[in-house]
């Protein structure tokens, strides 16, 4: 084996421990570095042989990372955090808001091509894999519409504001597919499909002593955006059923291609790709980890700018040779 | 829209026809040509303003095309045609024989890079799509197990077998895949599977008048490679019932990759890819023409050389702009 990869981690929620961990399942790489806005020595990780620093250290360990990996939020690290980077390090984020992709998108790629840098952008499941299969569906499929499920799993985004209702201690919620929905498309029926019709949402809330259970249901349940267009069931249990019961954070998805070919458009194709994930960040991390490789090869290339999955050969994800992989995988 | 890529046909069997089809759901190309072995007047396509010339004239036509796409079979066309092609245009081909891949890359690789241009070679579903979610999953999970289940669809080639068997007039084979064995993948236990655990086949069997159908049905299930390590259930019926109920070609199947993360291997993550295809060279060809693009981009780049599904960034595939993917689909 060559020189391994030295990745370093920037951050370390659940998606930098998952990023840890992800790294010792590909041998090609190392990790040499976490850095945190926290106190370095107040941080325990599962890794004490890998030196915690301070954010502010992180220039001075240019010469020693061949990609930083940013494991940030995309509500406010990411946007600064990304095009910042990029002017010193090959980066690898997950930014997530959909809407602000061409944005953040720009942003990076004007560091990344100013400092000679490749910045991958939007690395994860969704988006990520599930915008690569969608892609890949258009292509092949050009008269065809495009599906994406959730489910069933953990939002993260929707637990958290169930928790800031007045009353509540504590709260988990699902997302979860309508299974006949997804019957319809794969029956390639190409139903139009309202919000409400798509996905339900399970919420399992912990209600602070003697709060008004009927009151937090009535607010959930009328939360404009979050839960108002969905029909949600709300179950009120103790901290320690949550605690047993609900710890993990799974997730995954559907996305699927309903197609037609042939003269007349009389031919049904479809195409159907998904994800069932024990655990979304250690999943996202997996995803994050592979790209790693790519941006490190395509900037040994030379190649420099912002990236996404849409813009690498699926080769450069795999330690493997081309060779190899024709040899085992095609 | 820029000018149209200029795609040639060679060869006009299903999956030639599955082309001429297929570009028509494609504006930004044209057919320009098809090429044949036969009499070019006795050929017959759905296009009558395309022309048709003989095969022995196709080097005339080299500046009026951009992408010749290899229709021929795998068995004794592609092994020669591909290479000799790739001399002088841009090619893709469906070549299938997986123990030969190297092979045929290789030859492939010499001749379009002597000759600059690219050869884009095993493109399809499978090879092709199945063989890129092979490669997603593993670079994403290194630690799983890969899976493929074939069908429910035609095999033509075991088709053709029963075919040669004394005393049978026509045949349609089916090769299903075992619900059991992708039930114990999908809960994630890695189960080692046998060839016979995996799929059963299916023959649909018009005996020629007076025929003995045990002897038939006895030389079908015990012959070697195609049958003899499956559960085969054989059905004698009319012509007139396999014209009626096996006209269509259909296939499809799944690739599913099982793997776990975490510290200690403790989450599972499934991956699964499966597609339900109306129409197997319908669809093959679909693949096929956006690899062509993907192949006319690439050219223009200056890029040369035998290139797989593995090889391509997928934006290439798209006729839509980077920009335009990534606000649409990423």
């Amino acid at each position: 084996m060559n020189e391994k990869i030295r990745i370093a981690v920037l951050g370390y929620g659940n998606l930098g421990k998952g990023v840890e961990l992800a790294i010792r399942q590909n041998p090609d790489m190392q990790l040499v570095a976490f850095f945190t806005r926290r106190d370095p020595q107040q941080l325990k990780t599962l890794s004490p042989a890998v030196p915690v620093y301070n954010v502010k250290d992180i220039l001075n360990k240019r010469d020693d990372i061949d990609v930083l990996i940013l494991c940030g939020g995309s509500a406010t690290d990411l946007p600064t955090q990304s095009p910042e980077y990029a002017k010193y390090f090959n980066t690898v984020d997950s930014f997530d808001t959909h809407a602000k992709i061409p944005e953040h998108f720009e942003n990076c790629d004007k560091s990344a091509r100013e400092s000679g840098h490749v910045a991958f952008i939007s690395v994860g499941w969704d988006p990520g894999m599930f915008s690569l299969q969608r892609l890949l569906g258009n292509c092949i499929l050009p008269d065809g519409n495009d599906y994406t499920f959730w489910g069933k799993g953990v939002s993260q985004g929707h637990s958290d504001a169930i928790r800031r209702i007045d009353g509540v201690q504590d709260a988990k919620q699902y997302t979860v597919p309508v299974a006949e929905a997804m019957e319809k498309v794969r029956n390639g029926e190409n139903p139009v499909l309202t919000t409400r019709e798509k996905h339900t949402r399970e919420c399992f809330v912990v209600a602070k002593p003697d709060a008004d259970k009927e009151r937090i249901a009535a607010e959930i349940k009328s939360m404009p955006n979050y839960f108002a267009d969905y029909d949600t069931t709300v179950h009120f249990i103790s901290q320690e059923q949550l605690d047993r019961d609900h710890k993990g954070i799974p997730h995954g998805g559907f996305v699927m291609r309903s197609g037609v070919t042939g003269a007349n458009g009389e031919t049904k194709e479809m195409i159907e790709y998904s994800l069932k994930l024990g655990s979304n960040p250690e999943f996202t991390a997996s995803v994050i980890v592979a790209y790693a490789r790519a941006a490190y090869k395509m900037s040994k290339e030379g190649v420099t700018g912002a990236k996404t999955v849409f813009d690498v050969p699926p080769a450069y994800l795999s330690p493997k040779s081309s060779a190899e992989l024709r040899k085992a995988l095609l």
